[in-house]
């Protein structure tokens, strides 16, 4: 891995640097950028295309504007690589040594050209509103812009946004960045009127940006360094809101990435280098996923699979989209009108599988009370990727069992395995009693190749997988390996034989079962996959509250980690199982 | 309390009975039906001007369409009455026996004319979405009619449902009803688009809905019947989505409804006996809270108050909104955007201080998350309205501890008194370092007259009120008096002296203080005024778990409750102080 050799970028240590270009070291900038994007998703994985389709604007905004006086705003990050490149942190993209150390979003603790953490979409508005009427307030001047994507445009944030910024009495710039695609396609009404702004250069007489009030100027070359200039002096120091309307090229400068941009927004390390295979995919919880759903809708023309704008993420790949055809919707970035819209369906009769990631379904829990549950609608969430992670703080899946399990009348599933996961979705979109969520397993997949003839319908049903007595493990989830290793070490260590039990559902308690434990267990011990604040374990504890068992629960603190090691937050959290039993013996 | 006198409502059995009369009879019936609103909200208190508006518009729905077969859903339900008064439920208003029988919300367990419970706003396109998918994938035919009013287009879900519903290939009929107003004023680029359409009839060229790609008609007389039944029989059994954009008078047929709107939309009851008075107002936390604002702005201009289109909740009148010009934002309902534009005011040094009820605090999680508390904001949010309440079952404000104590950095305080109350907000005002969220007691308004000395800024230190042994007794925000009564009552029967603490934080824990207790207390019994699921006292359990301490946690059952009375609550919860004390004594 050798540091790439650029002759401009090298020499671009802060904005200051880039006012000092001519236009032709700005294009030897952009294509220096370009390799700095291509260079760092290669090494360690990130967003290509956007990063590629931004870098013009980005260099235009930094030539034009003067930050961090100026305040930009970049909706969800993934196009926040130039500049960062621009803005002092170039190693991060031109040196393997440092990729690591730069996050891939926007970050006030990186640089003080970053005002925020972003890393969730739709945001940038709001946020750039307050930093513009507080100004104000202040009696200061300067230009605050919000930079926000097509793909961006949908969710339900943005609009509260642009509603609001454009009765602004004051300088305001929102780059709306339309490179014609979200993560996937873009979906819904609002596309069409993209679309005709796009074809009549910005000119056609219904214009979704200008209903608002705004003021509005159109750019069709997008990645055009002079034009965006020109452009974005225009409207500098402006006095009120004005929307620049840009049109770019995803991926632009790297073929494969133009040509799927859907491949191309976020890229796997090593694509460089990788020829086109078409490899088996091992068996996994997409796999068996995909699989399921495209039988039951063999059998049910009326079970339908919803997702908000990341079907990458449960491989459903436009394979799987086609061959559902009608049966499958992605409503674009608008994990609110997901989750209504699934109550809709079930409560008109129709099956919805709605997946989410856990990072994300958090951005609708009115909807998952209100909507959903309050009517009781039979529909079946999935959310993917919840536990703890090695990821950016943005990103974290530690908050859906605290924020799912306390909602009443949902159900919240936690299989241990894959015989128990096809269980629980077979029964849950089989059933119309409940709001049935499953938290597919994200530590490890496990297949015991043992069918699970539970019965999901009585609700609340812990499983002893098990019995032993003094102790009793609780293994939540995909922590129930972990239980299990815990158990084997006790028996091991301390010739304990100890009760391991699958509790299976995160929304209730099996309380008859905790209550019989009393009679010959002294600890309970509790495991799970995410924050323990307002978690699974924290209501074991109070179940046993009055009595003398001792309870000990394991799980995530409550924090926002930003890209630490999995294995050295397993350690802080004591989540190995030398740790665990060393705790059970001082106890007993 | 006599049965309101009828002709022609009175023949009203169900929607068929409407299909039977005449234009004249249509024109009584309406008639009939405001007496009927004026009836029950004079007697119950409700939402007035709203249904005053909506009456010729739901005769003729109901008139056109086919209800159940056709399936109609009202936004938020603050115009259901008369729609309630045509399916079967007229004794609800015209019989004042029977007016707490009827709910003031769409409800399903009510009526098969009422496919959802709805209570919270935007919701009614994304639900109505799901709906007609349904319908096409099942292969059925009829009408989906979403009424939404101009008020909630302003909530991201409601844009959410917009965007997806214009692409509906099918029938999905929207109604909007725009009477002008939102609860209070409208607030938004938004609302200048509708202006232009009202004025030019919609046929002015830019048009919000049509830039969805919506088919449009427009009808401005929104309250003769003839017009709209014209308008929804060109409309009915369309095969694509069409918006029908009314224009209706909030509170006409009611002088004072439609002269004061905002006073109109939700009206206590008595209203029609009641003098205009100026009485005046004891002290409690909303007229604290004005007070205060109205001093920090004299002293810092940058201190802003924000709400989301509920000013009223929270007695911010006109006077004081007026008082406050530039430091006050009404962002519309949008709380998403709220968050995130309090999140950019105090990250750019100002002073945002939200007021938000405790149930729609629900509508803004994950930028509470990722917005607000990632980015470490100083904003302060204080969250009127939480606890156990004889409410409806969408407005129940149990969620809120469970919801916002267990996301990371954010302080969230519960005071106890006026004088907690207001030395925690001004702190709050003050500080640089968290955002901090103040849960406003709701149960009783208590004030000890002596000052309040704590520095907040030392996080998570409980306060030790009075200190005894063997009991203690955490009695969390306006639980507080419980627990002195606890403590009362444990002295007077048993002659125990209990410790009684104040916890003042709901989002950490006082470690050392818990861990003193041990020496010379064998109980701990916590109280919450929310669900226990998730909240407080779960923690104080888990703390305590590996050791001998029993622990009792006191608060709200996970559930959602349709106004129940009170005091029943309180009885089903155990939250009564004989009854801990009995607990207590079983233990000990």
């Amino acid at each position: 891995m050798t540091t790439l050799q650029t002759t401009i970028l090298e020499s671009i240590n802060s904005p200051e640097d880039v006012k000092k270009l001519s236009i032709s070291q700005m294009k030897i900038l952009a294509e220096e950028i370009r390799q700095g994007v291509i260079n760092r998703v290669n090494q360690i994985g990130g967003h290509l295309g956007p990063d590629l389709g931004i870098t013009e604007a980005t260099i235009a905004l930094h030539y034009v504007f003067n930050s961090p006086v100026d305040k930009f705003v970049f909706d969800v990050s993934h196009q926040c690589y130039p500049h960062k490149m621009l803005t002092g942190r170039k190693e991060g993209f031109t040196n393997p040594v440092e990729h690591s150390e730069i996050s891939g979003y926007f970050n006030y603790t990186e640089s003080e050209h970053d005002p925020f953490m972003i890393g969730h979409t739709s945001t940038s508005v709001s946020l750039a509103t307050g930093l513009a009427k507080a100004r104000d307030l202040k009696g200061e001047k300067y230009n605050v812009i919000a930079l926000i994507g097509d793909g961006s445009l949908s969710g339900g944030e943005a609009f509260e946004g642009f509603n609001n910024a454009s009765v602004l009495s004051s300088n305001f710039i929102l780059i709306v960045n339309d490179n014609e695609m979200s993560i996937a396609e873009n979906q819904g009404g609002l596309y069409k009127n993209l679309q005709e702004l796009r074809e009549s250069n910005g000119t056609c007489s219904n214009n979704w940006f200008k209903t608002f009030g705004f003021d509005y100027v159109y750019v069709e070359n997008g990645n055009d360094i002079e034009t965006l200039i020109e452009a974005f002096k225009k409207v500098k120091d402006t006095n009120h809101p004005v929307v620049v309307h840009i049109h770019t090229l995803k991926g632009k400068g790297y073929e494969p990435a133009v040509q799927n941009k859907e491949w191309g927004h976020w890229t796997m390390p090593g694509f460089l280098d990788k020829k086109p295979s078409v490899s088996s995919v091992p068996e996994c919880y997409e796999t068996l996923t995909k699989e399921y759903i495209l039988n039951a809708v063999k059998n049910d023309s009326s079970v339908v699979a919803v997702n908000a704008a990341t079907p990458g993420v449960f491989w459903w790949n436009s394979d799987f989209r086609n061959a559902l055809g009608k049966n499958y919707t992605d409503v674009g970035i608008a994990e609110q009108h997901a989750c209504a819209y699934v109550s809709g369906l079930a409560k008109n009769g129709a099956k919805p599988i709605w997946a989410v990631h856990s990072s994300f379904v958090q951005r609708t829990y009115d909807q998952l009370s209100q909507d959903l549950a309050l009517n009781n609608s039979p529909a079946t969430i999935l959310v993917f990727w919840g536990g703890i992670t090695s990821a950016d703080a943005t990103h974290l899946g530690l908050f859906d069992i605290s924020l799912i399990s306390n909602i009443p009348n949902i159900v919240y599933l936690a299989p241990t395995c894959k015989e128990e996961y096809l269980k629980m979705l077979d029964w849950s979109v089989k059933q119309n009693e409940h709001p049935v969520v499953i938290r597919v397993p994200y530590f490890e997949f496990v297949s015991t190749g043992k069918e699970d003839y539970t019965d999901y319908s009585k609700l609340n049903k812990f499983e002893v997988v098990d019995k032993g007595s003094k102790v009793a493990i609780i293994g939540a989830g995909d922590f129930f390996g972990l239980a299990k290793e815990v158990k084997e070490e006790l028996k091991s260590k301390f010739n304990i034989d100890a009760t391991l039990i699958n509790p299976k559902y995160l929304s209730g308690l099996d309380k008859e079962l905790l209550e019989n434990l009393k009679s010959d267990h002294e600890i309970v011990v509790t495991l799970e996959n995410g924050i323990l604040n307002g978690g699974f374990g924290e209501k074991i504890s109070s179940f046993y509250g009055n009595s003398s068992m001792k309870v000990l629960n394991y799980g995530a603190t409550k924090e926002f980690t930003d890209r630490v090691p999995m294995d050295e937050l397993l350690t802080r959290y004591g989540l190995k199982k030398e740790l665990i039993c060393e705790n059970i013996k001082k106890i007993l």
